[in-house]
């Protein structure tokens, strides 16, 4: 993956009252590959919990810069968006979490945009989300929308590197796949396996083998498989013949 | 939204050490309308920090599931997915959390499935992991894959609500599936069929079990297949005694 789009994110967090979600914050961007931190006014920074929590993250604590400001810290940017859990009236325009992360891998393939959390307690102020052109929603429980700070962070780091991956779905397994005639040897061989054992009446067969079929069909059986298989059904002939 | 899929998830935090996680994934869970916690052989449970740290989930913490065992905390679960960072050979196949979850909630529409999560600094163990039909890989960062607990519990608990979310009307075929506890029934049988049959040594098994499990595994066994292979494997006793 091209790394530029998360190198050009900024998270800033505004006036945050615990240095244990500072840490927690830095290590849930590092984990997704997000490293510029930038704090408002942080209540308590540096600090023992901060780094605590960091975990392997303390290199993005050391890097943070402390601003005196939203407007300072979002300097140089072309972009921010509030992330708020509440209904604004009369705000910039709301997305949900997923279409603004595209939106916004878009503009951070070029330029450097910012992802604004407010403190802990009340989120972010009107006046600070007055800076940003756009609003962030995390979908959640309208029952129960208390979201950690750092577990915000965590999710909209998530989507934003979900967002610039290409391809999803590198992990897929790569599976060796049996032939078909090869699968076809098998169905034959366990149904001969099936009478002998008296299991199957040729008679009256029912839907059996339509069912083994169904199943293994399902599996999309690899080349080991049908060879272990092949040898238990030899070891089952061995032993009743 | 129809809650059912979400009222039909199990979040199994294996062997938790730290009662602080506890509380944040419970935190997490709620805030994306999942509510049934298991723990098996918490470190320390209940807990002060664990209560402090859910804010307002203390109601998850107080109906969790404390158990003995992984087993027991999978009875009655129909589909165990093992979220995983590191890389597993002869494992069930790895799906990308997104690609899982939808999965997962489109079986959590009829059945009960569960999400397990290892201890913090290890992990699931191997035994854990064979006792799960897939993995689930949350994509990570490869220079820093260490997601706390409860921040990985986020995120997994976030893209299942997003998947139950989306309007599943495909035509997946409905499948009657079987209880993981008659799949377990099912793979002990098996087990002993292949030492009498002499395929399997028990002085030296390889990973021919683990074999077994992974091909079943990734066919999502229905109620009739189980009792049919059990028929075959009485059916192979009865010839072989």
């Amino acid at each position: 993956m091209d790394s530029a789009p998360l190198d050009n994110i900024r998270i800033i967090l505004s006036h945050p009252t615990h240095p244990g979600n500072i840490g927690a914050a830095a290590r849930a961007m590092k984990t997704m590959g997000i490293t510029q931190l930038f704090l408002v006014n942080p209540k308590r920074f540096p600090d023992r919990e901060a780094s605590d929590r960091s975990a392997g993250a303390q290199d993005v604590l050391e890097r943070a810069t402390v601003c005196a400001s939203l407007n300072e810290a979002l300097t140089g940017t072309v972009l921010a968006a509030a992330v708020t859990a509440r209904h604004r009236d009369l705000a910039a325009p709301t997305y949900v979490l997923r279409a603004a992360a595209s939106q916004l891998i878009h503009t951070a393939k070029e330029k450097t945009i910012a992802l604004v959390f407010g403190t802990e307690m009340s989120g972010l102020t009107n006046e600070e989300v007055d800076k940003c052109q756009l609003l962030v929603s995390i979908p959640s429980d309208p029952g129960f929308r208390s979201l950690n700070l750092a577990a915000a962070v965590q999710l909209v780091s998530y989507e934003l590197r979900m967002a610039a991956l290409k391809d999803n779905d590198e992990l897929t397994p790569q599976l060796n796949l049996a032939r078909l005639e090869e699968v076809e040897l098998l169905y034959t061989h366990l149904e001969q396996c099936l009478i002998k054992l008296e299991f199957l009446d040729p008679q009256n067969p029912r839907r059996l083998m339509t069912r083994m079929r169904r199943l293994f069909a399902r599996t999309a059986l690899e080349v080991e498989e049908v060879a272990i298989w092949r040898g238990i059904l030899a070891a089952i002939q061995r032993k009743v013949d």
